[in-house]
């Protein structure tokens, strides 16, 4: 017989048909295909007992009342949009699961101390508006102030995507829970690395979400004939680059933290010209902040150290920076509690990629508790999980939301 | 009063006006700008008193006869093609100091024992249709049988190009010289590279120019999560091509040889996305072919033992190879005598770019002539050339067709 997990699945699979490219899952913030899997989830909603509706700024709210209405509530979610061509579970997981868990008490007629409040975010992934998340920031009251005049890659802004997605984007600061926060945030999500695969655990507790810091860096050496041009007068922004990529790549395997050169540019990109102009991000993580700084500082002066021996102009940007942000050890210990009840092991581990909750952590306590994945694989097709864990998540969330006062 | 190199410099500026990009001297192979650029060319040679026209691939060529009609012929020229953006000399100088010299003998009212022959080229610079000299080939009878099928970056064909431009794609191989070959090739061309000016001198006889072998390079690894993927289970594609564009630079600096990585491009090339796929381009050149070809097996060993290392897959193809083409010994020998009579060093060097003469020789001998240039800067607007060095240019060319039989 179909049970909770059964049906999680089965929702995930509707949600992934909800998609703007045919044959992929492709689910962009505030696009035409988010609209439309924002409507099953509030019509899943709605079945769950939930009072439920789209709010200011396009996240899909649905709440079950307490044992006294109008109490603070456990606020239970993830996001709803996807990366290009991506994959079902990363952010849908967490906001089915959440459902399933206010199923759970309605079908037991049961009241908590606290309401359950599931959440759907529209633009976790930041694919859309460059790193962005526009949803759970507009929750935390956190938007930046110039979030309006961010643009797509169709020029597009984004408050001109929240008019098309159906949202004012002049009202958007009605969403703020900042007045009204949860009591706690608490998000089921794919672990999208490969540690509880490899201890073969099927979930786990997330102490924190790492810091990251993006550089954006450009070289400029001089352009040249590939033919005529000396190997000892050459200033190849290309081949100082390539120094920068191995020195990021050198400097974060020597440390707790991971370093990504993930955009490269070559202008002007001909098989017989010098490159005069190289441009390139840097993404740096690390869960301990300091250990971030110091890898960023390293990276650059390496950096400095090769433009300099080579004779080219460096200049880089900070795009983006976030510190470290740590769950609620109350939260991480009620959850390991909650495993252990379970006769699960509980690994406690970091995450190395971003989520609502650093927003969310604006306003009230965190918990994220890991699912295991295949090979560590999201942001892909391939992405995947079992049943028989996705049901060892609903129970543990199920779980974890009543432990809660 | 106006003399030869005045003149020349002034038909340079009346050719640099003659481009498709206002602002630009761009003049691609085959382009309406060329067709302008033949035009002037044309009018050039009949008032200098030469048999002209446009040839059957698209080159205008001009004939001052010799003492004895229908003698053989020396032949003089260059290209009228440019790169993108580029200078006023690459090429053209080549053209405009054969009509001088032409003209001098018109003015002195002299046949010589060979017919001289001035010609501009079509596409040298290969920019159009990746790395062709179709016009110097025609002349020559080497067109590749597939020629026509060579597409633009807007998906033009070679033959669809050149009926656009006026001439029979069916007709070109009556442009071949092969039964009536010119006794011999002379080119004038800018250096393109540093060692004239470096030297202090004007003019350098060329002995050979230099082979070249392009590959293009595929490195496949596994995209993933920038945040997630720890470091020791990657497989970066970029990390690994970093390594190879260094290997190059490495390899050649230690050799008689240049080495350029001018191409790269990262697939998913997203700042958050460890590289999946990096394709890149490798331009080696050596005077000496083993030279180069012991460079070309070191790179690859280099590039695949990367690979084995990084754990990822490797794929090249040879996507062109030319063996280095001398310059007959005569011609240079010839000009080296000329040299030293205008009281001139002659400085032996040879030449990293390719030529029309690389075509040329495959009917004739060859010899080529370099000019000072500013910065050894060519394919750029500030490309730079003295008229006191032109008129030295004119008069060495003018004195080497004497010495001809
Ligand atoms: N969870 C997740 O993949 N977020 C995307 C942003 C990032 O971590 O790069
Ligand atoms: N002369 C010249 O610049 N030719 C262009 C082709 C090349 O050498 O890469």
């Amino acid at each position: 017989s179909r049970d909770d997990a059964d049906i999680a699945m089965a929702r995930l699979d509707a949600l992934a048909a909800c998609t703007d490219e045919p044959g992929r899952i492709t689910r962009l913030a505030f696009s035409p295909a988010l609209r439309d899997a924002n409507a099953r989830v509030l019509a899943w909603m709605r079945e769950a007992g939930m009072a439920a509706g789209i709010d200011a700024a396009g996240n899909v709210v649905g709440r079950w009342e307490a044992e006294t209405a109008g109490a603070s509530a456990v606020m239970i979610g993830s996001h709803l949009d996807t990366v290009r061509d991506g994959g079902r579970y990363d952010g849908p997981l967490g906001v089915v699961a959440g459902i399933a868990v206010v199923e759970r008490l309605r079908r037991e007629g049961r009241r908590l101390p606290l309401a359950v409040e599931v959440i759907g975010f529209a633009d976790e992934e930041g694919v859309r508006f460059g790193g962005s998340i526009l949803g759970s920031a507009a929750v935390a009251g956190t938007l930046a102030p110039d979030w309006r005049e961010r643009r797509d890659a169709d020029g597009i802004d984004a408050a001109t995507a929240l008019r098309s997605f159906g949202v004012d984007p002049d009202g958007v600061g009605a969403a703020s829970r900042r007045r009204d926060p949860p009591a706690a945030y608490l998000e089921l999500h794919i672990e999208q690395g490969p540690a509880l695969e490899d201890a073969d655990v099927p979930l786990g507790c997330v102490t924190a979400i790492a810091g990251a810091t993006r550089l954006l860096v450009t070289v400029d050496g001089t352009a040249g004939h590939a033919g005529t041009v000396p190997m000892r007068l050459r200033r190849d922004a290309l081949a100082a680059a390539a120094e920068c990529v191995l020195a990021v790549e050198r400097l974060c395997a020597g440390a707790e933290a991971v370093g990504t050169v993930g955009h490269l540019r070559v202008a002007p990109d001909a098989v017989n010209v010098i490159p005069g102009r190289v441009r390139f991000s840097v993404d740096i993580r690390a869960a301990q902040d300091e250990v971030r700084t110091r890898l960023v500082d390293a990276a650059l002066a390496e950096f400095q150290a090769s433009a300099r021996r080579r004779r080219v102009e460096l200049a880089w940007q900070v795009t983006s920076r976030t510190e470290t942000t740590p769950c609620s050890p109350r939260l991480v210990e009620a959850l390991a509690g909650v495993l252990a009840g379970m006769g699960l092991p509980a690994p406690r581990l970091a995450s190395g990629a971003g989520h609502d909750g650093i927003a969310v952590s604006a306003i009230t306590e965190i918990g994220m508790l890991f699912l295991r994945c295949a090979g560590g694989i999201s942001h892909h097709p391939a992405e995947s999980v079992t049943v028989a864990d996705v049901r060892l998540g609903i129970e543990a969330l199920h779980r974890w939301s009543l432990a809660l006062r």
